[in-house]
């Protein structure tokens, strides 16, 4: 993408409103403009970062087994009121009369509509286990939205459901998706860290926050030094395995993680005081086993095999997918701006022409990006007129891992410039040999 | 997919309150539930068809050079007001008030908020061309939602907005969109007549609306029959050329095609009378160029070249995502069910066992199951203990546009079944040769 065909209204300076580093680059990165309290329209940078992040859940998903799906934002007041909670959600529900007077919702969560779903076309043991997903968008009103993403009023999720005949089919179904998350998170470059939590309004006894550490966190978190030192890496795993999702799921929880809400002051004491930990965390996702709750409220039952009718067990998952964009870039940032994973960058490098009009540079630069697109990447060309040190501002601040800088005077040589954004490091190269280096990096070689 | 992991509640019995075949066969296939009137949820069949009707619209607009990014669904009602539209919109608009008690909407389009981006990030007429566009859901109170996804109330669309500094600049987005558009619609395997057509409340003068041919169709339509003879075809185009796209824009509008708004008969007698066609037809898409309308009342001015501000020259540009799966299958099915082109089908193919249980029939189709997802083909395989004439009718009714039956029987005569949903034609030949020739229709071999 050459930038002069772009959409790219970077900031100089810093908007008033803005608290923490994560809304301030976002803003300034020309990647969300707020549209009214709480509410962000995703600018052309923002949105190819939020839609990197759904594909990789998307693919993690499948890789699971679990099946996407897609239901309203609008819902009927009908369903959550036989679940009794329509009248426990409180003022974050933001209520709807439509124009024939119905009460309507916009849906914060979809337990209801998807245990309606599930009532109407199963009726036996042998359609389960069943575990099905959306990436939807969802409405939380907040009274006081702030810190940009992190806590807006509308807000991009991915939540799961799955239905299972028996308790121990419902937990390996929730081992499953801490694995799954395990995954997830980590293609983002982030370490997320499962800890025992509260179940909140969803409901049940089992349930794990994953908490990205980071000192802007909403929540205050006690753990043991030593989770941080735990990686799921590239480890081949059989996702019907019970055993095998079981081990993960004791090798990720056994150490001491817990949120403030379900912190044992005795309990974190037998942690050895050298790997005691207190921090703040980003909560970016959790995962729910809540037994009968809704299928019994809301007569989602099966035929066993002894032909018994028995409300399903069922559990929901949910990773905060815009919300990731704000949580990447806390834990991922320096001072001259965001620092992207290669996982979610929205472009794979940037390209900077530094003395545009000069015919060798020009030439140089649509080569090296025509090779990047051929090899199916997409890098981001500024082909502007900018002085070259606004365009190292503007490559530093969108965050771009890679740039490959090229000049009339490297050129004499032979070389571009090929920097990491991450380490500040640069070596020159031969253009093709830059190219193949980006390439190798992603894979693509 | 193994059917038997999948969710594909299909229906025996015809929902009573479906009118029309797309709605019948949509609910009878599994692909969509209703959630409250005109609001759908989309079952795992039906979200992969949404899905690959948006993929082709991304591509074909990442082909045209217009930048994808998104906007809320729930908008505030301030810029409404400075458009003009907040009142005039009428009690289609559903309109929200949020726990600050103010007024907010679910947008049913978003020229007010794109104008809003505009005016506060550009500034030059150096930035210009712009087109921008999102697929996001929008919301619609229609008082008598109906036909399923043709006519509901929450439904997606792609909107994308061009900002020009001359009408001239601005009738060249007008003309790249339509030849894009034509190029989608016959990727999906829909003939959409581009029609002359009223603008109603978007408002301007130019605007065409894409029609696709069909009994059901809302709208009648009077036409020069030769029009339907017209194919974009693959033919190479640069979306920069004015010529080009102008050259298309006359090949394809010269021809009388109009739709009732703006039927004239003296004109349409003038058609030679063999030719003279009428009938009914349902509109997927919708081009405008209404120029300074927006611009002006929003304040959205560039300086030009000569320092002197003026308002920028606009057009917005639909196309309706989620009806465009029930305009498909109005266009392609029988009595049996839905024939997908293969452009959108849910799955590139369907694997019938004859014999769940009968250890070389499960092995061959296994085997041609895997061999098709090595290829990056995804079948979806009949796994189940149904039998075949349940299995076969399940086949037909989805729509796949090719099956591969297996057998114990044809298996020791080393051949399978490969069978076209559209002609239902049969040709007996080896696993391997029934893969390679899916893999060769696909375009993957």
């Amino acid at each position: 993408m050459r930038l002069s065909r772009y959409f790219l209204p970077v900031l100089k300076e810093t908007p008033a409103e803005a608290q923490i580093v994560s809304h301030r680059y976002m803003l300034r990165a020309g990647m969300i403009k707020q549209a009214s309290a709480g509410i962000y329209s995703w600018l052309p940078l923002g949105y190819k970062v939020l839609r990197k992040i759904e594909n990789i859940i998307h693919e993690e998903q499948a890789r699971a087994g679990h099946i996407p799906m897609l239901m309203p934002t609008i819902q009927s007041a009908d369903l959550w009121r036989e679940s009794g909670r329509y009248d426990a959600y409180g003022a974050e529900m933001l209520r709807i009369t439509d124009r024939h007077d119905r009460d309507m919702l916009y849906t914060p969560t979809a337990e209801e509509l998807i245990t309606d779903i599930f009532r109407a076309n199963v009726s036996s043991y042998r359609d389960l286990p069943l575990t099905m997903y959306q990436i939807q968008w969802k409405f939380r009103d907040e009274i006081r939205p702030r810190f940009g993403v992190m806590r807006g009023r509308e807000f991009y999720m991915k939540d799961g459901y799955n239905f299972d005949l028996t308790k121990e089919d419902a937990l390996h179904a929730y081992n499953r998706h801490l694995v799954s998350y395990l995954r997830t998170y980590e293609r983002m470059g982030l370490q997320a860290i499962p800890m025992r939590a509260d179940s909140g309004p969803i409901g049940g006894d089992d349930t794990h926050e994953f908490l990205v550490l980071a000192e802007t966190g909403e929540s205050e978190v006690f753990y043991d030094s030593e989770i941080t030192e735990l990686k799921f890496g590239d480890r081949a795993i059989d996702y019907d395995s019970v055993e095998q999702c079981q081990a993960v799921l004791e090798e990720f929880t056994s150490r001491y993680a817990r949120t403030d809400e379900t912190h044992d002051e005795a309990v974190f004491n037998q942690v050895p005081e050298a790997r005691r930990r207190t921090a703040r965390g980003i909560e970016v996702g959790q995962i729910f086993y809540f037994g009968t709750k809704y299928s019994e409220a809301m007569g989602a039952t099966v035929s066993d095999k002894d032909g018994n009718q028995v409300p399903v067990h069922m559990g929901s998952h949910g990773i905060g997918v815009s919300r990731l964009l704000g949580a990447i870039i806390e834990a991922s940032h320096d001072d001259r701006g965001i620092i992207w994973p290669e996982g979610v960058t929205p472009f794979h490098c940037g390209i900077v022409n530094l003395k545009t009009g000069d015919a060798e540079a020009d030439a140089a630069c649509d080569k090296i990006h025509a090779a990047l697109i051929a090899l199916g990447l997409d890098p981001l060309y500024d082909d502007t007129n900018e002085r070259a040190g606004a365009k190292f501002a503007t490559m530093d601040l969108i965050g771009l891992p890679w740039r490959i800088t090229v000049g009339p005077r490297g050129l004499k040589n032979g070389v571009v410039e090929l920097t990491s954004r991450r380490t500040g490091e640069s070596e020159e190269l031969p253009p093709e040999a830059a190219v193949a280096k980006i390439a190798e990096i992603y894979g693509v070689a």
